[in-house]
C-alpha cells in the first residue's frame, strides 16, 4: 500500500466551542476518530470518488449563524422559571439548537452546512418528576407543545420540535439510579439516566447500594453512551446483547409517565392477569402520550468473567442464516451478542482488516470460502460459567454442521472494542459530500432472503452508492436485517437513496424499523405497515392521553401525517 | 385406618343427560373421580364435618327446571341463521344454559342446586372468521350484546351473559390448526382450538403438516383440556410450564380480532419498532374489545425424551422460597414446571400420601424436616438433553445449599399424572355443602411472605374452612401465590370467605389475579389495584373498539362497575 495515495485533510481536533460542529458532536466532544487510510481508499473506490472531490470540506467548525427567535410567550417562560428554577431554562441560540437535533446523518450534515430546521423555543431542565407534572399541566393549559430530549441519540428526528414549543431535557437532573433491589433483581431509575450511568451503578452496586452481587441491565445499543433508559423503552429499541437479555421493552417492569390526562404509575409485577397492561401501551409511544419520568427495570448478575467470544466464517449467507436459525431455535440457551454479516459486509471487513496472503489463499482455495460469497459470524455468550460453556459448545457444533470455520474469539473482541464509536468514521466522512447511514427491518426466517435480495437489488442499482448488511438481533422466530449505506452527493441524494431502500424493504414485507423507531423519518411507511385499523387505535390512545396534542406533535409516529406524504 | 369410618355416597356415575349436572360436567362428562377415603377423612377433620352433614346430597342430577325465555328479536335470529346457517343457532334451554356457565365453583354449585343466573339468548356457532365479521356487524347495528365461549373454562364468570344477547361458541367449528411453519417456529391457529387439539397437531406435525420435527406450544394450564388458545391469550393466563416456555401473552406473535370498529390483524414479527404494539393491547382484554378469531403462536421442538423430574423437601417455606429465587435468578436456564408448596399444603400432601413410618420418622427426627414447617418442591426441566442435565444439576446444587433434601422425580411424576383432573375431587365434594375454590396473586420476592402471612392470617381466622397454598409460576423478579380453600356452608358463606381472602391478598400488596383473570369476579378490586388512570385508559380503548358496548358488556373487567361494588 503506497504512502503516496491521496488522503483527505480530515478534521481531527475537537470542535470549536459554539460551532455547528460542536452541536453535531454533542455528547462526544472529546471522541475523535477519522477513517483509516485503508477504509478511506476502499470507500473511494466503491463510490468512485476522485481526489478532487475532497477539495470542499464542510465540517461545521464555524460559529452558529442566525437562529429563528423563540416564539414562546414571555409569561409562559416566567411560569416555567417559577416551576423549574431560572437556572434551568435556556433560551439562548446555542442551547435551543443543541436540544433540537438528534444524531440522524441528515441532521448532522445539514448542521455542518449551517442549515437549520425547526428549533425549540426553550430548553427546560426539570429537576424531578414533580417539576415535570407542573410543566405538563401548564403547557396543557397554555397549549404549548412539549418535546423531550433524553440522551439526544434519536436517528429519526424523534424530538424535532416541529411545532416549536419547549424541549424538556431529562438527562441534566433526572438521571439517577434510585434503587437497586437485590431480592427482586430490579432497579428503579429516572428516565433521563444515560446508559453508562446505569451500568456503572449496577456494576458497582455493592459499593453504591450495599448489595452482595454486581449487576448489569444487559442493554447495550450502539447508542449506549448517548441514550437514556427512558428513550430505550419509548422507542422499543434493541441492544447488542438483546438476543440473550431481551429487548428494553421486555426489560422494563413498570413505568411512571406524566401525561396531560394524568399520571400513569404501573405496578412492577412481572405478570398479573388484570386486563390489558397499560404499561405495554406506553412502550414505543415515542413521546406522543406523555413524559416518561421513572422506570423499574430488570437486572441480571454481572459476570463478565464468564463471557465467551466466538466467530465463524460460513461459505455463504444462506448457510450462515440457517446456522443462526438453528442456534436460536435450539433449546439450550441463547448467545448474547450474535451477528452475521452478509457477503458484502464480509468482503468489506476483509479489505479493511486484510489477513496474511497465506491465510487468505488457504481460506479461499483450500477451505473454499470465496470472496463475494463468504459470510462472517461473531458473538458472545454470557451467564453462569457452565451455561456459557454449554452454549458455546452447542453453537460450535451447529456452525460446523452448516460449514462454518471457526475464527476464534478475535473478531468478536475487535468488534466489541469499537462498538460504540464506529460511527465516528461516518461522521468524519460526512465533512465531505459522502453521507453514510443505516436502515433496518425485522425479518422472519421465511422472508429474510426475499427482503435482503430486494433491498440489495435496489441498493446496487444506484451508482455512487455503497450498501452492505448484517443480522444483529435474533429470535427463535426471526431476526433483523441492518443495512449500512453510503451515498455520494448532497442531502437530497441521500434522502432519495434512503427512501428507495426503505421502499424496497417494506414492499418486500419488512417493517419500517426493527429498533430505530419511527419518529419523523419512517412516518410515510407506518400506516402502510400497520394498516388503518391499528393506526386508529394509536390515534384513540393519543386523544385519550393528550387531547390538546401538546406531546411531541407534528408527524411523530405518523399520527398526523398528510395523505400526500404517505407511501 | 379402620374400614368402618364413614364415607359419603359419592355420585360416581356419568351425569344424567339433560340434567344440571351434565352442564356442570360439560367437556368432561366421562371423567369421573371421587375423593379418596384418606382425603375425605382429612377434609372432614379439617372442616369438622359430622357424618350427619352428608345426609343431603345436591348433585344436580335432576332435569333442567324452567329457564327464562330468550328475548332475542326474531328478526335478529333469522339474520343470524342466514349468516351462520340454521343448524348453528341454538335457542333451546339446555344449550342456552350450557353456554352461559363457566367452571367457577360458585357457578357449578348454584347449577347443582338448580339456581340459574343470567342465560344467553342464543348460542351461535360461527363456521369461520367471516361469519364472525358479519355477526359482529349485525349485532353492532342492532345493539345486541355478544359473549364469547371459547372452551368454557372461565373461573370468573368471564362470559356470563349479564346483558343477555347472544353467545358465540368458537370451539365447535373455529378450532383448527391452520399452519405449522417449521422455518419460523410458529403455528397459525383458530381461536377456538382447544389445548389438546393444538398439542396433538404440533406433536404430530410431521404426519399432519409434513414438518421434519415434532413441536409443542409449551402451554399447559390446569384447564388445558377445557380451554381454547384464544382464551389463554385474552385472559393473560399462565401455564404449568410457563416458567420455561413463557406465558401465553408471550407465546403469541400475532392476532386477528374482529371488533365493532373494524378488523385488527397484526404482523407476526417477533419485534418491530413501529410504535406501541396494538397486539399487546388486546392481550387480557377478556372479550370486551372484540372477537379473537385467529392467532400466530410460537412453537418449540417437542423433546419429551429429555424431560427431567426433580423434587426436594425444604425445612421451611422461607428456605424453599430462597432456593426458588436463586434458581430463577441463576443465569443457566429455567425449569419448566416448578412448584413450591407451603407448609400447609405440604402437611396435606403427607397426610394424603403417607410415607412409611420409618421414612416419616427419619425425615422428622434425623433430617429435621418437621411437619407444620417443611415444604415440598417439585418440577421438571425441558429442552435439549445437555441443557436439561445442566439445569437439573444447578437446581440440585442450589436446593442443597438451602437445606433441600432430594426426593427424586417420583412426586413430580405423580403430580403430573393428575394435573388436569385433580379438580374433579372438589367437584364431587361440592355435591354436599363444602365448596372448594382458589384465589391467586403475583408476588415479588420482597413481598411474598407478607402476602402469604396476611392471607393465611385471615384464612385461619374463619372456622369451618381450610386453606393452603403454593407457588407455581416463577420469574427472576417474583412468582405467584396460589391458595386453595374449602368452606363448609352455602354459596354465601363461600363468597364471604373468598372475598376475605382477596381483600387480605390485595391489602397486603397483591393483585386480584396472577393468571385467572378478572371477569365478573375480581371486578370489585380491579380499580383499587390498577388505579383510576389505568382504568381510564382501558375505558378509552373500550370506547374506541366498541362504542355501542356490545362486546361482553356488564361489569366485565370492572369497566362499568358501580361505585358501591368497588372495594
Amino acid at each position: 500500500m503506497s504512502e503516496k495515495k491521496f488522503v483527505p485533510a480530515w478534521t481531527n481536533t475537537p470542535p470549536l466551542p459554539g460551532s455547528y460542529r460542536s452541536i453535531v458532536k454533542e455528547g462526544r466532544q472529546d471522541q475523535i476518530d477519522v477513517p483509516s487510510n485503508k477504509y478511506f481508499w476502499q470507500l473511494q473506490k466503491d463510490l468512485k470518488l476522485e481526489d478532487d472531490f475532497f477539495k470542499n470540506k464542510q465540517d461545521g467548525n464555524q460559529p452558529l449563524g442566525p437562529v429563528p427567535p423563540s416564539r414562546i410567550d414571555a409569561d409562559v417562560l416566567r411560569q416555567l422559571a417559577d416551576i423549574a428554577g431560572e437556572e434551568n431554562i435556556q433560551v439562548d441560540d446555542y442551547h435551543r439548537v443543541q436540544y433540537s437535533y438528534g444524531k440522524l446523518a441528515e441532521e448532522m450534515v445539514s448542521l455542518k452546512r449551517g442549515v437549520l430546521h425547526e428549533v425549540t423555543g426553550a430548553a427546560v431542565h426539570p429537576r424531578d418528576k414533580f417539576d415535570v407534572q407542573r410543566i405538563v399541566t401548564l403547557c396543557n393549559e397554555k397549549k404549548v407543545p412539549i418535546y423531550v430530549y433524553g440522551g439526544g441519540s434519536s436517528v429519526n428526528k424523534g424530538f424535532l420540535p416541529q411545532k416549536e414549543g419547549i424541549t424538556l431535557v431529562l438527562n441534566t437532573h433526572m438521571n439517577k439510579v434510585l434503587e437497586v433491589n437485590e431480592l427482586n433483581h430490579t432497579c428503579r431509575v429516572q428516565a433521563g439516566c444515560m446508559g453508562p450511568q446505569l451500568e456503572e451503578a449496577l456494576n458497582n452496586a455493592p459499593e453504591q447500594f450495599h448489595t452482595v452481587h454486581r449487576f448489569t441491565n444487559g442493554h447495550f445499543p450502539q447508542s449506549f453512551e448517548l441514550s437514556s433508559v427512558g428513550g430505550w423503552v419509548l422507542t422499543v429499541g434493541s441492544g447488542q446483547a438483546s438476543t440473550y437479555y431481551g429487548e428494553p421493552a421486555n426489560l422494563v417492569l413498570s413505568m411512571e409517565m406524566v401525561t396531560p390526562h394524568g399520571i400513569i404509575n404501573t405496578s412492577d409485577y412481572p405478570s398479573t392477569a388484570t386486563g390489558p397492561r397499560v404499561m405495554d401501551m406506553l412502550k414505543g409511544s415515542e413521546g406522543v402520550f406523555g413524559v416518561l419520568v421513572e422506570l423499574t427495570v430488570k437486572v441480571f448478575r454481572y459476570m463478565p468473567e464468564n463471557r465467551k467470544h466466538f466467530g465463524y466464517i460460513f461459505p455463504d449467507f444462506d448457510r450462515a442464516v440457517s446456522a443462526g436459525r438453528e442456534v436460536c431455535q435450539g433449546q439450550f440457551g441463547l448467545p448474547a451478542i450474535f451477528r452475521i454479516s452478509d457477503s458484502f459486509e464480509t468482503d468489506n471487513a476483509f479489505q479493511m482488516y486484510p489477513q496474511s496472503p497465506v491465510v487468505e489463499w488457504a481460506l479461499e482455495n483450500i477451505l473454499g470460502y470465496k470472496p463475494g460469497k463468504r459470510c462472517v459470524c461473531l458473538g458472545t455468550v454470557e451467564g453462569e460459567s457452565d451455561f456459557t460453556k454449554l452454549v458455546q459448545k452447542k453453537i460450535a457444533h451447529i456452525a460446523r454442521k452448516h460449514g462454518g470455520f471457526p475464527t476464534g474469539g478475535g473478531p468478536a473482541k475487535s468488534w466489541e472494542k469499537d462498538r460504540y464509536t464506529s460511527f465516528l468514521i461516518s461522521e468524519a466522512i460526512s465533512d465531505y459530500d459522502v453521507i453514510m447511514d443505516t436502515v433496518e427491518t425485522p425479518v422472519k426466517w421465511d422472508n429474510i432472503h426475499t427482503i435482503h435480495d430486494s433491498v440489495m437489488a435496489y441498493a446496487h442499482s444506484v451508482p455512487g452508492t455503497t450498501c452492505f448488511g448484517h443480522m444483529s438481533h435474533f429470535y427463535p422466530y426471526g431476526s433483523n436485517l441492518y443495512f449500512i449505506f453510503g451515498v455520494k452527493g448532497n442531502v437530497q441524494d441521500y434522502v432519495n437513496y434512503r427512501t428507495g431502500l426503505v421502499d424496497a424493504m417494506v414492499k418486500a414485507g419488512g417493517s419500517p424499523s426493527h429498533h430505530h423507531g419511527v419518529g419523523r423519518l419512517m412516518h410515510p411507511w407506518i400506516e402502510r405497515f400497520l394498516g388503518k385499523e391499528e393506526m386508529d387505535v394509536l390515534r384513540a390512545l393519543k386523544r385519550h392521553f393528550d387531547p390538546n396534542n401538546i406531546m411531541n406533535p407534528g408527524y411523530q409516529l405518523g399520527l398526523d401525517v398528510p395523505e400526500d406524504l404517505k407511501r
